[in-house]
């Protein structure tokens, strides 16, 4: 192939600076080294937590860098030693790796990984402690391991889930973050039976896809909580039957749900990343057997709390990270559930736009109408 | 019976105020009513709760009362429709009633029970929202459902359990609280499998039957973690086989047992009731999976807190009541286990004394070398 081997220019939307608009860039990518593979990325969609750390508010955001972590594309190159994914394979980069020989890995008991997560929590790859990415010489920074703001990144092949060829990469895009964390709170992490009832607080996409994976479940009361009453008619569509604004309550809203549901929910998810909701979340649930899962990422620093009594009355507080999904392995099923019409995904995607348009895109997603949008890289 | 129907005339220790000494008075105590059972206690065993709340920290406490509630005896009479014990019957007073009936009782997920609660929380009994108990006509609450410092109480039907007539009251009395507690938090909340890591904080009686419980379950390292260091040798008999003196440390102790255990336990259990090492016990767990219970209570109005990512990182937070046994199923199930020498009872024992010297009793119990203290009621 032309590329293979050479350095690639292309365009991303480099974050110079905390809080500072992206910029359009040529950016030169390396050559994927042993272990790495280049992607053409495709298709790209933003999330809040790419915002949280152009926000600056991340302590551990690092700058200049390329953001983006939920994308599809296209294997350009890869470096030595890769034999699970080849140039052509459709595939989605995983920020959440998955080395089958790690401690985590092996445990059987979580979807983490600590392989090369020492590497991409510092914006850099794992061979040699650089990056792949520069600007006339100067390095910038990868991001979560992915960095899909870019025509081309170079990821860990740990990182690399390779899907069925024929999947709609402007669709299944989605399938990196938002939506696979908010099905596998409900299947893998909290486990909801049929026949529960379940508090969902925030109706974004995770929490709307809390509420898919609650119907799949079987869940009979899928109550949805949000300040905005606007997204109440978008989110019956997703599986919510019940609907509650804290605005139009005097009570806490843990004592609303708590009477609503004669004790309390069976679990509650907060897809927010709000301390105090985390704690409304915890003690709306029932005495006894309620289970409240943290799947929104809450600001650097801030603590959640509870009296004691809540957990020794038997509730139980858990977290979930991409849902305790295994990337590599599971990413590709997520796919496949999408194209037998078992899963949603084209629902959540309520913008198109194209990469040269991302500062207007992330305005966008601060609206309370937008779920997600999708950027097109190579339009 | 002579006295079946009668007002009996015994000694208990009334806590006429909050941290006074108890006295012994001359109690009436009314016959059992309808769904009640009246038990001559022959042996009771001193526990922290009852410290706790005739301290006066204890916003629920109410004064006067008798308190107590880990206990054997024997049945002495049973009110209308009392159907499952009668006169005769070796029974052990269960703080946690089991009514089989109520939500709780049919949901399957947990040994909490409601039918009783609203009557044992006020210190009264459910029918007439009375005390049995008075001294020269005023009454007196009952504590817990239970008040076993007394010869002789009345608790309802759903609060008894009836054991093998040939086991040792003298020694089984501790399975009505602090044993049965440990033990169910290692087999029943956290389910600790075998060869996992398990960190203890707090190694009294509790603690020492979480030990026991996390040797049985077959736990390879079982770290004892407490301030007094002459604890560790008696611990040792238990099961736990590593100890940690946070005092010879200056690291936060949730980071000592991390780096002691290349991550972190797979279970931690808080045995003492103190918030900040609720925390620790959470934060010493590993990453991925590591589960904290929380046993022991803490003072009313005290809060736990994290940061909510060590739950998104797969820690998980519970807590246990009882252990989260089934009070009238599972408490003759224990003590038949003491009998054929599967758990441990007379190790905790660590004095003996009679109900006239209750509060040289309490004195003992603030002082490490004390475990388990039981009182004899009718020496």
């Amino acid at each position: 192939m032309a590329t293979q081997d050479q350095v690639i220019t292309c365009k991303a939307a480099v974050a110079w600076e905390a809080n500072k608009p992206l910029v359009i860039e040529d950016v030169q990518v390396a050559p994927p080294q042993a272990g790495e593979v280049r992607i053409k990325i495709l298709f790209t969609a933003l999330c809040h937590t790419d915002a949280y750390t152009w926000s600056g508010k991340d302590p551990e955001g690092l700058f200049p860098c390329i953001l983006g972590h939920e994308a599809a594309g296209i294997v350009e190159s890869v470096g030595e030693g890769v034999t699970e994914v080849q140039p052509g394979d459709h595939v989605i980069p995983c920020y959440q790796a998955e080395c089958r020989e790690c401690k985590f890995c092996k445990s059987g008991k979580t979807n983490l990984c600590g392989k090369v997560r020492l590497a991409t929590g510092v914006g850099v790859m794992l061979t040699d402690r650089k990056s792949r990415f520069s600007v006339n010489g100067k390095p910038i920074y990868h991001f979560m391991g992915t960095s899909t703001f870019s025509q081309y990144t170079v990821v860990h092949d740990v990182s690399v889930a390779k899907i069925h060829p024929q999947a709609p990469l402007e669709k299944v895009c989605l399938l990196g973050c938002g939506v696979p964390t908010g099905l596998g709170a409900v299947w893998n992490t909290a486990k909801v039976e049929a026949g529960s009832n379940v508090a969902i607080f925030g109706l974004g996409t995770v929490g709307l896809a809390v509420a898919e994976g609650a119907k799949t479940a079987g869940a009979s009361r899928i109550i949805g909580v949000d300040i905005d009453s606007k997204k109440f008619d978008i989110a019956k569509k997703f599986g919510v039957n019940e609907f509650v604004n804290p605005k139009d309550h005097d009570k806490p809203i843990q004592q609303v749900i708590v009477d609503l549901t004669d004790g309390g929910v069976d679990y509650s998810f907060e897809c927010i990343g709000n301390v105090s909701v985390m704690r409304a979340a915890l003690e709306c649930c029932h005495k006894g057997w309620g289970t409240s899962v943290i799947v929104g990422v809450a600001a650097s620093g801030q603590e959640i709390s509870t009296r004691p009594f809540q957990l020794v009355t038997g509730r139980v507080w858990k977290g979930t990270a991409f849902g305790g999904f295994k990337s590599r392995s599971q990413v590709p099923w997520l796919v496949d559930k999408y194209m037998n019409k078992e899963i949603k995904v084209d629902e959540y995607i309520t913008h198109t736009m194209i990469l040269h348009d991302i500062n207007e895109a992330f305005d966008l997603m601060h609206e309370g109408g937008c779920l997600r949008c999708v950027l097109a890289l190579h339009p």
